[in-house]
């Protein structure tokens, strides 16, 4: 059997995340339910990130095992024609044998998109958070950086994820960087890897930094506390995109 | 009673057009439903033009009377909290007596979008007319500006509009331009008025320009045919925006 890699750019608003599930639409399934079509068998496709529902990818990555010797760039395009608008196959390779697209990453990038305007305009406000409320910029720029290193992440999950408490969550974030544009400010986040809920914690966390309600400061005792009680709320999907994955 | 005068962004994907329908969802329907709540009798709104089910618009203008002496900054945002995030009130301002969203206008400026990259971007394709086919440029360029000047407009009418086709439609186009950039093709065309789907159609017949199927000297004589059956076929909806309005 050969193994295929594709990268994948959806936009997750109208799915129920990435992973499978019967009788709703979501990533993993609409992209099953193509190669099925294709193979004329069952086909379990492996997702880089389990997205949640409402996050969107510019290019996620995904790898399957496939018995159709269709060449890579036809596949590509009846993938296309065959899934919805909201999904797109930007490329499609064959790949070595054992490449599996979440155990052979070794990085991930994302960005969390702020609306800071009072008005969103409509063709964005499936792409951002609207938050267009008094925030300390200068806080929050120093804060994001606080992240980097090699870092204990139990702070950081998902409060129903049942993560073992007792166990560390090691995980290293290379860059952690908030970077403002006009109205739209983006937090881009790039680690080794991710729980579930992370990125948009993080964010929940420098929000509440940019609200004076927490000090820059207060990041290292935060993870040092390894207590999910002690980070911010966890800040809306629909402004968080999977930007590549590195392998 | 106050006069009064919005400018409105919105995504038309999910709306069946500006008019009100029962039971449908549309623009004006949205807009009256929200401004009756506030002011607690029904309110009739004008649009300075009448787009079609899934026609966008970044300054689209409305007016209509109220009595509530609601500050015109409150009411917008009054507008904003209870009106879905794809229709944005920008501006809300009183107007002298007697304005008219429609009859005032002096001037429309519409916008027409093209991707031609095989592949559509998915926080795009609501956006777009994916038209990734061979298409001769530099005779679209040529054809568009033969559309300026007074114009009888019959030719370019929608194909059920009943335009009494022994009367001419002169409108005047100020400027009809093409300007590629990289994928993103946009045509803008400035007129005086527009008959229903002129834009679409406008967009139709460059495009059978530049699939070389009409010359871009075939301009004036399908606007001197004033016969339907001469021009393009109707673009799509999704690719067409409203995007000013002159007083």
């Amino acid at each position: 059997m050969r193994t295929l890699k594709i990268t994948l750019a959806y936009d997750g608003t109208d799915f129920h995340g990435w992973q499978a599930q019967p009788s709703l639409p979501t990533i993993q399934g609409e992209l099953q339910r193509v190669l099925s079509e294709l193979e004329g068998a069952p086909v379990t496709v492996i997702g880089a990130g389990r997205t949640d529902a409402g996050v969107h990818a510019m290019a996620q990555v995904a790898s399957f095992a496939l018995n159709n010797p269709i060449p890579a760039v036809n596949l590509r395009r009846a993938m296309n024609r065959l899934l919805p608008a909201a999904i797109r196959v930007l490329e499609a390779a064959d790949a070595p044998e054992g490449f599996h697209a979440r155990f052979s990453a070794r990085s991930k990038l994302y960005e969390y998109r702020l609306w800071r305007g009072e008005i969103c305009p409509p063709t964005l406000h499936r792409y951002v958070w609207r938050h267009p409320y008094p925030l300390d910029l200068a806080a929050m720029i120093e804060a994001a950086p606080m992240l980097e290193g090699a870092v204990d992440c139990r702070s950081l999950a998902a409060a129903d994820e049942g993560v073992d408490s007792a166990q560390p969550q090691i995980r290293t974030i290379f860059s952690s960087r908030l970077e403002p544009d006009g109205d739209l400010w983006r937090y881009r986040v790039r680690g080794s890897g991710f729980l579930r809920h992370m990125v948009r914690n993080i964010v929940g966390t420098l929000v509440e930094t940019g609200q004076g309600r927490r000090a820059p400061s207060g990041i290292a005792p935060m993870l040092a506390a390894a207590d999910r009680a002690q980070c911010g709320a966890t800040a809306p999907a629909r402004g968080l995109f999977l930007v590549e994955v590195g392998y």
